[in-house]
C-alpha cells in the first residue's frame, strides 16, 4: 500500500461525483467527509462516507457554494484536504485562497493558476503564447463598438462569450451584423447577473465543429502527461450528453498533436493536478483552443476505461505532493469507451427536470459496464440541482461493439417513479442515428434530431 | 456489425449466468429466450430476455434438467441454438446429442468430446497422451483392492474421486491406509446416488496446493488460444469463493507453460468453444492436470477484465462456425482482476443458505467494478438452488490496488432482507488476511480461518 496521503478528505460537492471521490479515498486508505444540504441527506454519499456534515438549506449559496460553511465543516472534522468535484467551488480562486489560508490542501491547481485559466481572455493569451492555435477573435474583453467592428471583420456567425462563463452559460451565437448590438448587450447583462463580471469577448463560431478535449495530469514538479482525447460533440444547449474516447474519425496524428499542445499548455500555465483542455475541431482537421477546465470532468470515466488510470486517485496523489508515476510512454490507450448521462428529465417536454421518489432503480451491469451514481431504489431526486442521475459507461475493443453494448446497457437500466422520467430512450435514439454511428455528427446533432 | 450468427438463442439456465448470456445475445443482435421454473419467474432474466417460457416446477429434474421440456421450449419459440450456461445440462453428452438430433446448435463442444472429457479417467488418459502432467494415481477406474494397493504405493494423503464427479461432489481425502476401505465404499455409494455411476479412481492429494486453471478458446478448425490463468484457491468445501487473474506468485514462465499445455490438450481433444483446463500447482511449481470444464465458468469475468475479450460472445461465434479471430499474440493480459461470489448464505451458521425477499439491493459500482446478477431490490431469492446472488469483479493495474478496490466495493454492496444474509463481510475478512495479501494461501485458507 502507498504511504498515507492525507488524514481526511472533505468532499465539497454532491451527487455522483461526491460518491466517486469517496470511493477513491476509501481505496487509498484516506478517511472521507461528505457535506450535504438538507435536501441531499438521502444521497448515497452520506452513507458511504466515513462522516457526514449538513451544510445548510438547498440553495447552493447556503450550502455547496458557502465557502465559510465548507471550511467550518473541514475544521470541525479535522479534514486536511478538500476535493471540490466539478461545478460549485471547484474553480473559484477565492476559495482556493481561503483553503490555503486555513492550511487545508485544495485538491486542484493553485489559486493563481485557477484565476489565470478561469478568465477566458487571459487563458487565450497564455495559450497563444504557448503555441496553441486559437479561433479568430479577440484575446481581450472588448467594448460594444470594438466587438462589433471585430465581428464584422471576422465574418458571421460569431459567438459572444462572457470571459467568466462556462458550462454553456453566458454565450450567444450571432448570425449577422444587424443582430450584434443586441446580442452583446444581452450577454453582458447575463454575465453580470450570473458571474458578477460583465466582460465579454468575441470569436468565430464554427457551426459544424466537434468538441474534442484532452485530459492532462501535471504534477507541479515539471512533469505532465496527456491521457488521450474525448469527443463530447453530442450536446444539448452546450451541455454534454454523450462522450467518447478516442474521438472517432479524427485525421491521423491529430489527437497526438492536440495532446502535445495540451501538455505544453499545462506546463506553460504551471498547472497542478488533473485538467482538461477543450478544443473545437473543424471539418478540415483544424483545432482551436477553447478553455481549460481546472477540475475533474463529468466525463472522466471514459478516459479511465481506456487507460486503466484512476484519475481521482491521481488528483489526490498529486495534491499530496507526489510526483507523477506515469510517463507519456506508460499511457496506453486501449479500445473505445462511451459515456451516457442518465438525467432525470423528460426529453419530450424540452428536457424539463423530473424530480421525485424513485420507486425502481435497477442499474445496468455485466461485462465492460460501469455505473457511477448517488441514486438507489427509494431515493428522492431533489428538484434543486442539475438532473444528472447516473453516468453509464461502457468499453469495447471497437466502436461498433461499444455502441451495441451501450444500447444493451441503456435497455436494461430501469428507473421509475411517479412523475420521474429519464433520458435513456432519447440517448438510445441518438446512438442509433446514422450520423452518430458513422461519427459524422457535430455539436448540432441533438438540435437536428428534435 | 457482424453477420447474423443465430436467429434466436434459448438459454437453458437460471440466475446470473442466464442474464450474462442474454446480454451477449443482445449485443450481437441475436434474439434470446429465457426459460425458468415456477419459482424463478421473478428473476431479472425473465424481463431482460426477448421471450420467456416457464419450464416446470422448482426441482431441477422438472425444469432446468428436463431436457425434453427445454427442447420443447426451443421448438415452440423457434430457437436455433441453446446456451446451457454452467451446471444443469451444460456438460451432458446426451443432451448435446438430443440437440443435434433436433437440428439445434448446442453452444459448447460436440457430444463425443464432452463425453470423453466428462469421464475423468478417459480425460486423464487423453491428456497424458497429449503430454500434460498428471498427479500420481490411476488413469482408470479401480476396484476397492486395486485402489487400496495403489494408494499404499503412492503414499498418503490420497483423494478418492468419482469418475463422473465434479464441483466438489463425489470425492474424499484419505489420510491413512486404515481409513481407505471405508472411504472407498462411501465415495462409491455417493457416486452411484449422485451420478448413477459408481466408478472411482485414486490420486495423490496435495494438501497445500493451489487451484490454477487455464481458459482456452478453440474453434474446431484447428485453431486454439489460451487467455491466461485463474487462481481459484480460495474455496470452501471445494467450492470457489474468490478467483483472480493472474495467479499471484507463480514461478516465472509457469503460467505460459500451463497455457501451452492447455492449448495442446484442447487440440488433442478436438475441443470446440470456451473451455477450462484445471490444474493443481504445488509449492515447488509442479503442475498437474485435474479436469476440463466443457462450458463457461462462473469465474470467467476475471479473464474478460484482463483481456478485454467477451468470452460468451466468442462462444456464440464459435458455435455459429466462425473461425477464431484472435491469435495467441492478440491476447494481451493487462492488470489484475478479482472476483468475489456474493452468496445468500450465513457464514456464521456454516454457510447455510438464507433465501428470502430482498428489501434492499444496492450493488457496488464506480471505477473498474463489474457486477453480474439476476437479483434486484424486491427480488425473492428462492430456496431451491445454489445461493449465488451476484458476482462482484474488480480490476486494477496491481494486485494490492485490486484488493483495496474489492474491499471498497464489498463495503458498499448493500443487501438486506428478512432472514437474508450474505458472504460480503466474510469475503472481506478473507481478503484482509496476511495469507491472501501475500498470496501465500492454499485451498486450505478458508478452513484455517474458521
Amino acid at each position: 500500500m502507498t504511504a498515507r496521503l492525507f488524514h481526511k478528505v472533505l468532499i465539497a460537492n454532491r451527487g455522483e461525483i461526491a460518491v466517486r471521490v469517496v470511493r477513491a479515498c476509501r481505496e487509498l486508505g484516506v478517511a472521507s467527509v461528505a457535506v450535504h444540504s438538507t435536501v441531499d441527506r438521502e444521497s448515497r454519499v452520506v452513507r458511504l462516507a466515513d462522516e457526514a456534515v449538513q451544510l445548510g438549506p438547498a440553495p447552493p449559496k447556503l450550502s455547496y457554494l458557502n465557502a465559510a460553511a465548507v471550511l467550518e465543516a473541514a475544521r470541525m472534522t479535522g479534514a486536511d484536504a478538500i476535493h471540490p468535484g466539478y461545478g460549485f467551488l471547484s474553480e473559484d480562486p477565492d476559495f482556493a485562497d481561503a483553503c490555503a489560508a486555513e492550511g487545508i490542501t485544495l485538491i486542484g491547481p493553485p489559486a493563481a493558476v485557477m484565476a489565470q485559466l478561469g478568465d477566458k481572455a487571459s487563458a487565450r493569451t497564455l495559450m497563444s503564447e504557448a503555441g496553441l492555435p486559437l479561433l479568430p477573435g479577440s484575446l481581450d474583453p472588448l467594448s460594444a463598438e470594438e466587438a462589433h467592428r471585430l465581428a464584422d471583420r471576422i465574418g458571421y456567425p460569431v459567438i459572444v462569450k462572457a470571459t467568466a462563463g462556462g458550462g454553456g452559460r453566458g454565450m450567444q451565437v450571432v448570425c449577422s451584423s444587424a443582430e450584434f448590438p443586441d446580442a452583446y448587450r444581452r450577454t453582458q447583462a447575463t454575465a453580470r447577473m450570473l458571474f458578477g463580471n460583465g466582460e465579454v469577448y468575441v470569436e468565430r463560431y464554427l457551426a459544424d465543429a466537434r468538441h474534442v478535449e484532452i485530459q492532462v495530469l501535471s504534477d507541479g514538479h515539471g512533469h505532465a502527461v496527456h491521457l488521450g482525447e474525448r469527443d463530447c460533440s453530442v450536446q444539448r444547449r452546450h451541455q454534454k450528453l454523450i462522450e467518447e474516447t478516442p474521438a472517432p474519425n479524427l485525421p491521423d496524428g491529430l489527437a497526438e498533436q492536440m495532446g502535445k499542445a495540451a501538455v505544453a499548455g499545462a506546463l506553460a500555465a504551471g498547472y497542478v493536478g488533473a485538467g482538461t483542455f477543450e478544443f473545437l475541431v473543424d471539418r478540415s482537421g483544424g483545432f482551436y483552443f477553447m478553455e481549460v477546465n481546472c477540475r475533474i470532468q463529468v466525463e472522466h470515466p471514459v478516459t479511465e476505461m481506456v487507460t486503466g488510470v484512476d484519475l481521482v486517485a491521481e488528483q489526490i496523489r498529486i495534491a499530496a505532493g507526489q510526483p507523477l508515476r506515469l510517463t507519456q510512454e506508460d499511457v496506453r490507450l486501449s479500445g473505445v469507451a462511451i459515456e451516457c448521462r442518465i438525467n432525470a428529465e423528460d426529453p419530450r417536454r424540452g428536457f424539463a427536470p423530473t424530480p421525485g421518489r424513485l420507486t425502481e432503480f435497477t442499474p445496468a451491469g455485466g461485462p465492460f459496464v460501469r455505473v457511477d451514481t448517488h441514486a438507489y431504489q427509494g431515493y428522492l431526486v431533489p428538484p434543486n440541482y442539475d438532473s444528472l442521475l447516473a453516468k453509464l459507461v461502457v468499453w469495447a475493443p471497437q466502436r461498433d461493439q461499444a455502441i451495441a453494448r451501450m444500447l444493451r446497457a441503456l435497455g436494461e437500466f430501469h428507473v421509475a417513479g411517479e412523475r420521474v422520467s429519464t433520458t435513456t430512450d432519447f440517448l438510445a435514439d441518438v446512438l442509433a442515428t446514422d450520423a452518430f454511428r458513422t461519427a459524422t455528427h457535430s455539436t448540432a446533432l441533438v438540435d437536428q434530431l428534435r
